[in-house]
């Protein structure tokens, strides 16, 4: 997508310097925008852990050029096999809750096995890395035409009117390889010259939407407006939301949502005013060993001092910390919830549209 | 209520300079606690203009000491009465909005009007205005109690474990002259050795949560957590809230509350997970010319500067504000939002506990 005039992927294989990946560092944004370059296996380890690149997609991918660069390092050892195995575990240790971080990295070590000599190892890594890029790209190229269907029909239905679109954290571009899961039907809009305006809940308390979701829809031209996360309540009753669009960290199979903290509460105001509420996820993100969300989905507690302290800029550019809250309080701090199927009018995944709850009343058959 | 170890209230008559009345300046609450000193009229409308005094009672309550401090400054010009209306007529265009203010001048009006001569018309007003501040303290002292029977069904129900109780904004003894709305009932169960824990909304954009009733709770010694916003649902998923009061700005006689945006969040969360909701507020807050709140009361915007930027200290104590929204960005900033009475548990006045729909049910005779 654009940053400025030029289009960006999150990473990329680096255009000169062989054997490199460039990635857009997270950390900075939205204040600065500045390229990592990622020379070996290491820094691609402290790019995960640090959160230079953050987001199922892109952590994923990460990983996958990491052996890639893995493969290249190993074929100076004495033993490629075993130090190929040994990067992989480092990899997977460097978030270990990502989902996609350990499938990456199982993906790649598969890859790698089939080869012959260090030299097709690494030929097979950089396919295999392309090829997870490329099907990451691809479902979130392929969400984005199921949603943009949701988008015209509304867009229709108001006459051409402006169709406004409520998301809560970031499940853009930034977290994936480019799309994005909950932003791609908003850009497949823009591209179908649909007019949208996305409200952006700021979510608090580490801002993802006021500072990436805002941030990616200013670069893409997109008109949007960054809300406290109290206000989509009062949005809704007033007729000024049309469609909600949320990502997704974990969905069981009977359609129950972890995502960002938060999100149950807008489903319930959606459901409460006859709005519709849609996940979008690539269909690997649904774990299908889990039958009810809220009991099973273990929630992450995370540090207080993202509730009690708050970066941003000041009047002249520089990046500060400033603490909110009086150390006399205790704080508290969850990362996600989990919204019931029954508020989730449906869920936007690669292979097409399912009606939220449909898993519930009709099951899949389990051995 | 206390300040360390200090009983204080919102605004009290100078002890010692005569014809002055003091008020903490809750601008700079909770990083700095200052008193500062009304000496002259228009010092009391700065200190309301500027909100060093905010809240419907202690607005109320620090107007009609104005009148007070208005009476005595009339008494020395050429036309007493004129002055007197004068003064009155510009305290109430200090914060056009706040219905208690128009009421308490208008109430100093009359009583002074009854006066035979300026020193009578100075006696009058101090009476009056010490009787308000008498009767919001007695109300809130009434909410207190009814809200009291609410919790200690709850502890009795839980066996004497802590009763869990969720506020949003600041309902607390800050915005009164003492005890609070909302607060008053928690700060009973304290009194009455009931084990009480407040989960605290920060409350954004401006924080009042965060900053004013962790501050009220934190110097009463009451155990409480401040949460984001955003996670009030999953608590409420979890069994982590007994009860929900919050205050109110307005209600209309059929239950309809406006009260600070995001209140509705918690109400819908709250009717989902079958947890009690409690809005507490002087009876002086309800409308009775009103009937459909979520059509009919105005929701203020305010101005975006709010969301966009966010004040804190620095580690070594400064207060400074930061930039949290770029400037490529728009915000929208909604000062309230309404929550229908269908959601509401019930209503608790200093006249006792009613039902939230009850009014819609069963309407006062309109003539």
């Amino acid at each position: 997508m654009l940053v400025g005039d030029t289009h960006y992927r999150t990473i990329w294989v680096h255009p000169s310097e062989e054997g490199c990946v460039q990635v857009i560092d997270q950390r900075l944004v939205p204040w600065r925008f500045e390229i990592m370059t990622l020379r070996d296996v290491l820094s691609v380890a402290h790019a995960i852990s640090d959160m230079v690149v953050r987001g199922a997609g892109c952590i994923g991918v990460t990983a996958a050029y990491g052996m890639w660069i893995a493969a290249r390092q190993a074929a100076t050892m004495p033993h490629p096999e075993d130090a190929i195995k040994g990067y992989g575990a480092a990899l997977k240790q460097t978030r270990p809750t990502a989902v996609n971080l350990a499938w990456a990295v199982n993906r790649m070590l598969l890859a790698i096995s089939a080869a012959s000599s260090p030299e097709e190892a690494i030929h097979r890594a950089r396919m295999e890395a392309d090829l997870i890029a490329e099907e990451d790209m691809d479902a979130c190229r392929r969400i984005g035409q199921y949603g943009l269907q949701l988008i015209r029909a509304i867009s229709e239905a108001k006459g051409g009117s402006v169709v406004n679109i409520l998301t809560h954290c970031n499940a853009g571009w930034l977290g994936f390889v480019d799309y994005g899961s909950a932003t791609a039907p908003i850009y497949a809009a823009q591209e179908a010259g649909i007019p949208v305006h996305v409200w952006v809940d700021e979510t608090r308390p580490r801002n993802q939407g006021a500072r990436l979701t805002a941030w990616e829809l200013a670069h893409q031209g997109i008109p949007h407006t960054v809300i406290c996360d109290n206000v989509g309540g009062h949005l809704m009753q007033h007729g000024q939301v049309d469609l909600c669009i949320t990502g997704a960290d974990r969905v069981t199979r009977t359609g129950d949502v972890a995502n960002k903290i938060g999100t149950y509460l807008k489903a319930l105001a959606a459901q409460d005013n006859g709005v519709p509420f849609y996940v979008a996820l690539p269909s690997s993100t649904i774990d299908w060993t889990l039958t009810d969300g809220v009991a099973e989905i273990p929630i992450e507690r995370r540090d207080g001092s993202e509730v009690t302290h708050m970066e941003g800029i000041t009047e002249d550019g520089h990046v500060h910390t400033l603490r909110m809250v009086l150390e006399a309080s205790a704080v508290m701090n969850y990362g996600f919830d989990v919204t019931p199927s029954r508020l989730i009018t449906g869920i936007i995944t690669e292979r097409g549209i399912t009606a939220g709850s449909m898993a519930r009343s009709s099951p899949p058959r389990t051995s």
